[in-house]
């Protein structure tokens, strides 16, 4: 049986890295940390036992039955019990948008991808992959926790929430290519679903652009459009 | 039972358009198509039919327990068994080395990135995941009969088979940033091991260069990485 339920209020962060990237941003959303028994890293245990103790959160170290459940065949010691959380996107801060994300892996590596070009601000449009599921965090290597995450049930109640920003929505119908984007802050860029990308009204929003590619693929992966976006828009 | 053997000849090319890919770009690695029964399209039957009746391809449509073992759960319809190939590179072209890499998707990801940025020659160096396997295959969208791949067994080996490549190691220690990169072709993108990244000695080879990140991720997701570099070597 699986610990994790997308309806539950918890999630798990596995991995010693992911645990730490939650103690240390959010340690207010940590409920409990597993310790494996297999666990021998005395500097790893100490610096673990400093934020439990500093922060009264629940330590478990007998539970071995958590570590297959979770992780399966990984060797995964330790493990962070958060509870799940959204915030308040920051209305002067750039945002990425993504309209109904449905790839798990894509996304946590999205969130990677954001936290490594210091964008800490991240709408999801639903329906979408569950943004908290211990796969998506797992893929983010724990940088869901350097994130503010909001969920919206459509693009027009993100829109209200954005205030002034400027979006540029990516879509293979526009006319205008990345490398020669007039970039004005604070920006939102858009990304549509893995399968369909966004919807044509979107070539009425803001300036849509398009990666410059060969007729030889269908698109480029999500990630590696939002990877590239983010590039142009914070290297250049 | 897999019908795919890692040590075997054949691979196999899952969908439609994967195996569109392979009639058109590799019609001579084609051993077998098969057509499940579930297949009801009619245009699609017609052109697999003209391809393999000009190419002699033998067509198995009463075969489905293939479909089960090799995509499980998935809907996939056609499948293309081919034999497996390397090419020479071409050693006036641009080229992307991979050193160890070992995720499966990734690769994929890779591949299909390439050809997204009209790049068709892919060097490994081994050991690594096997770009064979039909989820490298899956995750490449078909990308991978639109390239020349070869294994190497060791970068040396590559460097020989490369002549007068300008090299560009992608490392954290580089001191040269992405944005900045004078570039000189024909080049190849030189990428480590998803976890170790590369070896310091490539410190030593050509021009290291370093994607601008901040220190709140231990890196990029390796396909991220790829397609960021491809988009500065080819769009700009």
């Amino acid at each position: 049986m699986n610990p994790y339920s997308k309806n539950g209020t918890s999630s798990f962060a596995l991995g010693t890295q992911a645990t730490f990237y939650l103690l240390e941003k959010m340690p207010k959303q940590a409920r409990r940390i597993y310790i494996s028994p297999l666990q021998t890293r005395d500097d790893t245990y100490q610096r673990l036992r400093e934020f439990t103790k500093q922060y009264k959160i629940p330590v478990i170290e007998n539970n071995q039955k958590i570590f297959k459940e979770l992780s399966g065949k990984d060797n995964t010691m330790v493990i962070g019990e958060f509870e799940k959380f959204q915030s308040d996107l920051d209305p002067s801060s750039n945002h990425v948008v993504l309209v109904n994300p449905m790839n798990m892996g894509n996304l946590g590596t999205i969130e990677r991808c954001l936290v490594g070009f210091g964008i800490h601000d991240l709408a999801i449009i639903t329906p979408s992959a569950d943004p908290f599921d211990p796969k998506v965090v797992r893929a983010s290597m724990g940088a869901l926790f350097h994130l503010r995450i909001r969920l919206f049930s459509s693009f027009e109640e993100y829109q209200a929430a954005a205030g002034t920003h400027h979006f540029y929505p990516f879509m293979l119908q526009a006319k205008s290519f990345l490398p020669q984007a007039q970039i004005t802050s604070p920006w939102s860029l858009i990304f549509g679903n893995e399968s369909t990308g966004l919807d044509p009204r979107f070539l009425s929003y803001g300036e849509p652009l398009k990666i410059p590619q060969t007729p030889d693929v269908d698109s480029l992966n999500l990630d590696n459009a939002v990877a590239i976006a983010l590039y142009q828009f914070t290297c250049r």
